[in-house]
């Protein structure tokens, strides 16, 4: 079966050439997928033509594109053109099976929002991202899904529950973490922790068919691998993702501000900058193909905006991955059967 | 003028002896200083009478105290004579100017809660936390302050107005930064960003009169020393030291875990280590006399749990300059300014 990816080619701070590169990579590899790639034809066409190899590639043209710089909310609207809203129109007409883009966050989760339709049962989409951790627990695989970090700042019981299922799913089928430990983000580990809507989905989550749920987990947990899922509202996992961001940034800094004056220091660093590149390597959204944006029928998979071809390439091979297991289905069935469980069909809570 | 400091011998890792070795040490160095020790004579006396010095120092004696493995809620309830019980009913008597506990800090807010009348105007009570940060910005001085990381959850625009005033007055006059820089924690620097609450509260503290509002700040920042006062709700205040907290456990372990097979690595960590004790001081709580908690008319400092003499002493320290500075007084008036100016005694937002 042919897979169709949709690529963004416009969007990302190496775009087109990076995102046209990691294109052609993915497609070498794989002779049943097919790209469309969407953007201008005037910059991605030539970058096709240096390569000698029939692809089974698309170029959908079109001159406008969101830079970094502007607001998404206004650029979503008014540039109704822009490469991320022409390949979301496409994606969500079945012109393709999941979507890449490297482009603006805000923009992709907006224009996600405005194109397709969501998940039987879903209300709200989650941004989900892979943390790296300390292999400190038994069976924990160095890696953990935070979500969401940012599509839905604030949450209700219900779809925390619905965001559990989401990572669950991801996890399990795309990362291949058999039975993942799904874990909610809370100031403490019991049960009445958190005010009213933790309390009520802690209780939710603790019936819940088809998932693993350890309980709640703290912030000195995060990076530990105590969970394979950690379940927070958008805005709290922003701010945990951004803090983690600034503390490796400060860490980075280390040796050429605060360390300054001490040679051991520095040796010190030097020394170990093996390890921290490799550190890094285990961090790097390269590794893990980017950030899902769940709670859509499509995956749209948003790679880091520095993605190189290599990033973008094996962003493409996760979105295929995707595609192949069928998780939206997957996530779907789990959250009309929670949901009929719950009765929360029309009641909100 | 005499400053009566009312301390919980009970409380902490290694009480009472290093919670009595440190009011002797805050003696010794100030004669204008008294200590009401609060805990079990038995114990307390025969650490006194070790010093052959007068001391200006009284015991007030019960045998029942609050583990940190009790329920803080259920402790508080059952265990009224317990030595933080005790001690905050004498603050509350005035028979004291400030207490310092390195007890549970759940049992130390909930007896502040129980016992403490609240500044005029104020309505939730916040605990402050010092954090190290680099020098990246230009009149930065190493440190922060998080406000609120626990004492109250979830919180309305005028509370964390509220919480601003407390930060900004602790850090002014007991940690001598003059007109700190007060942020608010955001998912974007946007004034739109955040939600209606954080869009209501960026609002006031734009107007809010004798505060140095910098605007948002986000999750990157937090480390950076971008702002002196870091207001945020105390669910995500929690989150973020805990995971601040978690990342600096995992560094610990870097050399004894992930990088064992590494002699590069290790030797790395090894010339590191100075540098890594260095910070390690900058981030002890014995250097700053531990986490206030702001909202009471008296100051109660909760020191950390493994404290030694030392951090006691400079706890006591930090308490006795707060009352010297009246501090409370000065958050209330700003506080009735406020309110007034939005009329906020009688509606709530």
């Amino acid at each position: 079966m042919e897979i169709k990816i949709i690529v963004d080619a416009m969007g990302g701070d190496f775009a087109p050439k990076e995102i046209v590169l990691g294109a052609i990579k993915a497609l070498k590899k794989d002779r049943n997928l097919k790209i469309i790639l969407v953007g201008d034809e005037k910059l991605i066409n030539p970058l096709l033509e240096q390569e000698s190899s029939d692809l089974n590639v698309e170029v959908v043209h079109t001159d406008q594109f969101i830079t970094m710089e502007e607001s998404p909310k206004a650029a979503i609207k008014e540039k109704s053109k822009a490469s991320i809203n022409l390949a979301m129109q496409l994606l969500a007409e079945n012109q393709g099976d999941a979507l890449v883009s490297a482009g603006s966050t805000g923009a992709t989760i907006l224009s996600a929002a405005k194109f397709l339709p969501v998940i039987p049962g879903i209300e709200r989409s989650a941004l989900a991202t892979v943390l790296p951790t300390a292999r400190l627990h038994p069976g924990n695989h160095g890696i953990s899904l935070l979500i969401d970090v940012g599509a839905t700042l604030h949450c209700t019981a219900k779809q925390l529950v619905h965001f559990a299922y989401m990572g669950s799913y991801y996890v399990s089928h795309v990362l291949e973490i058999p039975r993942p430990r799904v874990a909610l983000l809370n100031n403490g580990t019991e049960e009445t922790k958190g005010g009213e809507v933790l309390v009520k989905t802690y209780r939710y989550l603790k019936e819940a068919p088809n998932l693993n749920f350890i309980g709640n987990i703290e912030g000195t947990d995060i990076l530990k691998g105590t969970a394979d899922v950690i379940v927070t509202e958008g805005f709290v996992g922003n701010i945990v993702l951004k803090t983690l961001e600034g503390a490796s940034e400060i860490l980075k800094h280390a040796g050429r501000y605060a360390y300054r004056k001490r040679l051991t220091w520095k040796v010190g660093l030097a020394l170990l900058s093996s390890g921290v590149r490799q550190l890094k390597k285990r961090t790097d959204y390269s590794e893990y193909g980017g950030a899902p944006i769940l709670g859509f029928k499509k995956l749209v998979i948003k790679a880091h905006g520095r993605s190189n071809a290599k990033a973008i390439a094996n962003a493409i091979g996760v979105a295929r991955q995707s595609v192949e297991q069928n998780i939206a289905e997957h996530i779907g069935d789990s959250i009309i059967e929670f949901n009929k469980q719950h009765r929360l069909d029309f009641i909100d809570i």
